[in-house]
């Protein structure tokens, strides 16, 4: 079953290989354990609902836990203390856009606040309620599930919005195809999320951003439907698709999502070298992109990250053997990981891989053939899983993301682990950081850095660490060419430092795009663009961002 | 020097060849061509300015003249014959970013209508100005022409606005690079006028539509300056990007673009082959491009347009005897012309030039080298000037282009070409009709259609043969599955139509948009969404297009 406090399903435990802990002990110190609240005691805080009795909406508590929290280091701070704070009034799960029609007029007559709920997955607090007088309504797409149709001609399927990644593969697969698109939230995360927050999956070298792959659909809104065509593409006007992408949820509900699909490749693999140091892994991954060379996935571990993966391996003594023959071939100390993808028919494969080793060999690299690439994609989308067995030993997980241009990488990724290292010294407690670039463009690349730190003695003071930690790197990312998110959306958490980003203009364009379709404001609020001191509809209305034109 | 009163330099005056002529009069007859007007009786036209006085602005006659039209066939009609109907008050050339403001706000404290002028390329109307109460000041970015800063790391060149394409390319290309963008109207067209419009160039295969490569830059707006900052992707909120890109003068003035560009290829060579009949040739182009063939262009000409290139050519006996070797093959009188390229390094090239070839095969076609692909491509930008042969006579031609999904590509094409041929029936005078695939998709693809029709007695009634069939054909498209424009954008031409493929509610966004912008309604008015009853700042305001939801 769904763990209602933590990552995917509760019968998957993986244990942390005693390597792996040395390897942190040494790092960051040992750490103790926080106690978990039990389901039972939450379920009795929760209020009673403040929404009327609907057939489509449910209020009893459990499932009203179930809804209120997604999987930020706050959210996992609140569910295993047990200190949700607010719940949702009730959850409805639509069956069909007709419902989640009636339900948004059924909202706007009342003024509940209604949030939009697929797979519960965002890092950024996109479908938490906030505390108001207003009753809040979660909608959950979680029955909008299907493959409604698929034209093979055109390559383009229609799916409910709430289908979950598991789903919207084996159905297409089913039928010879492919989305291509596996953000590590996978298992969980679903279509209508990836639309409404940016989604980047592994492999979007070669399948694109859910940008590329969203052809159109169907959002239901307070002003009616909106309909967006498919369109191989077009210049008339700027494009309805991109108002979607990245709505998260303040427009409308998106409930159903026409994609772009591939037939399933011939032949896939993943490959994996190991650089001398870090200059070389990252000016290797830049020519390779910048030549495009078509792989599927690209992504280079720094030193840091390199070391800790190896650590966290288990098979110490394998380990040591493979890093004793790395170390003789020059990859020493510094090495660093690149792991590949190469996807499609036999002779594509056979091209991309030929060139890929020829860029390899340009930087020194040490290739390693397919055994480890094999590891990977077999682990993607267990890390989340970690996430569990490190929380037991006493150790906070988060990560931060960010993009920026090639000639801004290593500088900005520099300074994210230095803040983030020197975060809590004033507590003399260091902090294990790491990094990898998980997509490369030709412009530049995402930065995906984690960092562990041992829970405090309590979950306050957990959370104020979490929160030194966060808000200056946040802060230290848009100020320095950084995008305030990659691939985790904007959510409530990242919302404060949207405007360094945008500009007051692009705010005021912003708030104007979500005050024509939501007025009253009813829709996720404070998601994307915090509440304001004027009002939504109104455009001169007090806001906290400064002026910055 | 530019012709005043047609496409491109005046020194430039292709032969229609003898052949060439004969096979259009046997399809549509002869035709009597019609008096040109002389440019001094047009600027003898001109009435007083409106526009006050002001350093940055030109009011002589000849300058507004030449900035009173694009290059439509309702635009070639008013300057051939010498009734422009309307012409701005006064031209400003400014040179920095801080007159274009300066000019704004003297618009917007005086209320003149302002166009934005990049080349005068458009063929949908965007820079002519509307009769009207107010003064109409056009500002032309043609000063604004320089490559400002190249970062190779990111592969990012800014430029001023205003660079027309071949200056473009060759600031680019003495360091090394190309922005690879090639519209038919490379030669006027200017790259802020490229974005204004989202504009695809004849590689977008290898190099994408500009809205790929466009990755920021400033635009000057009434209320203040957007600065869209470079990020490689970004998942913060619907793209501003996105905003600016067929924003088509309505939000603002583009002054500074920041593009991705791409190192000089190593070989670039074209490709021709033929296929025995339309639906080989068109299977072959969508198979070829859904199974990612990194070719960097791709075209498929119908058979009408086939037989007319090959009548065009010139060298009858040369053709005759081409087609023979053709028919032989098994390419007979439907045959159609396929035109490929392929780019990048001598590896890169060898593998698609491979694969493409592989595919040709399995659909039959006649490979026949690079000697017609290399034709084209040094005929590439040459296409504008047939209109001014064909014109001298007395023939007049227009080009219709959408985008529809592969399932629909045929029928579609179809029913336009059918539209278009009988849509002077009443008349009794045919049209001649052909079609080729210029921008393919895995989804779809563009569908670009001429048509050649002989003037009729006069100008008016030439006007009305024009308007016949352009209208039906334009409603026509986006009653089935069409945009109203894959490359053109919207101008004035297409306006009354974009209510169909956006919807009310996407037109009350887009509308929402222009008014936060511009709320009094000074910039570009009439392009994009058309003039309404109900004023741009009223939402509730009625307007023309009928409800659709």
């Amino acid at each position: 079953m769904r763990r209602w406090n933590g990552w995917g399903d509760d019968s998957i435990q993986p244990e942390l290989p005693a390597s792996g802990l040395g390897f942190l002990e040494d790092r960051i110190g040992i750490a103790q354990p926080l106690a978990d609240a039990a389901l039972e005691r939450v379920i009795r805080q929760v209020p009673a609902s403040r929404l009327p009795d609907h057939p489509l909406i449910r209020k009893e508590a459990d499932i009203r836990v179930r809804h209120a929290r997604g999987q930020s280091l706050p959210d996992w701070l609140a569910m295993r203390s047990g200190q949700f704070g607010v719940f949702p009034d009730g959850v409805a799960r639509p069956e069909r856009g007709e419902q989640v029609r009636e339900l948004l007029e059924l909202a706007a007559e009342h003024g509940f606040i209604v949030i939009p709920y697929g797979g519960g997955t965002s890092v950024a607090g996109h479908i938490n309620p906030l505390a108001g007088e207003r009753p809040v309504l979660t909608i959950s797409l979680a029955r909008m599930d299907r493959l409604l149709d698929l034209d093979s001609e055109s390559q383009i399927a229609t799916f409910g919005a709430g289908t979950p990644g598991p789903l919207v593969e084996s159905q297409l697969r089913a039928r010879g195809y492919t989305l291509g698109h596996f953000p590590q939230s996978f298992e969980l995360s679903t279509l209508g999320g990836w639309i409404a927050t940016r989604s980047s999956g592994q492999q979007s070298l070669r399948y694109g951003r859910i940008e590329q792959l969203f052809a159109g659909g169907t959002m239901e809104t307070l002003q009616g439907t909106l309909t967006v065509p498919t369109l191989p593409a077009s210049s008339a006007s700027p494009d309805l698709r991109e108002m979607v992408l990245g709505s998260e949820g303040r427009l409308g509900i998106i409930t159903e999502a026409k994609v772009r699909v591939t037939p399933l490749p011939e032949r896939e693999s993943f490959h994996v070298m190991f650089f001398h140091d870090w200059q070389l892994a990252r000016e290797a991954a830049r020519r390779m992109v910048q030549a495009k060379i078509p792989l599927s996935m690209l992504r280079v571990s720094n030193g840091e990250e390199t070391r800790t993966q190896l650590a966290l391996a288990g098979h110490p003594t394998k380990i040591r053997l493979l890093e004793a023959y790395l170390a003789r071939r020059g990859a020493g100390d510094g090495k660093c990981l690149m792991t590949f993808g190469v996807t499609g028919s036999k002779r594509q494969c056979r091209h991309a891989l030929k060139e890929a080793r020829r860029f390899g060999k340009r930087f020194r690299a040490v290739y390693m053939g397919t055994g480890m690439g094999q590891k990977w994609a077999e682990k993607r989308f267990a890390m989340p899983y970690l996430r569990e067995s490190l929380w037991q030993r006493g150790y906070a997980v988060d990560t931060l993301e960010t993009a920026t241009d090639w000639d801004n990488v290593d500088s900005l990724m520099t300074r994210i682990e230095d803040n983030l290292h020197e975060g809590l010294a004033d507590e003399r407690q260091p902090v294990h950081v790491f990094s990898h670039l998980s997509h490369v463009y030709p412009q530049g690349s995402s930065i995906y850095t984690t960092y562990v730190f041992p829970v405090a003695e309590n979950y306050e003071s957990t959370l104020v660490r979490w929160e030194r930690l966060k808000h200056t790197t946040s802060a230290l990312i848009v100020e320095n060419r950084g995008t305030i998110s990659h691939q985790h959306g904007v959510g409530k958490d990242h919302a404060q430092w949207l405007h360094v980003e945008k500009g007051t203009l692009g705010m005021t364009a912003l708030r104007s795009l979500v005050a024509t379709f939501d007025p009253t404001g009813i829709l996720n609020e404070g998601t994307l663009l915090r509440k304001t001191d004027g009002g939504w509809g109104s455009k001169k209305g007090g806001h906290h961002e400064p002026e910055t034109h």
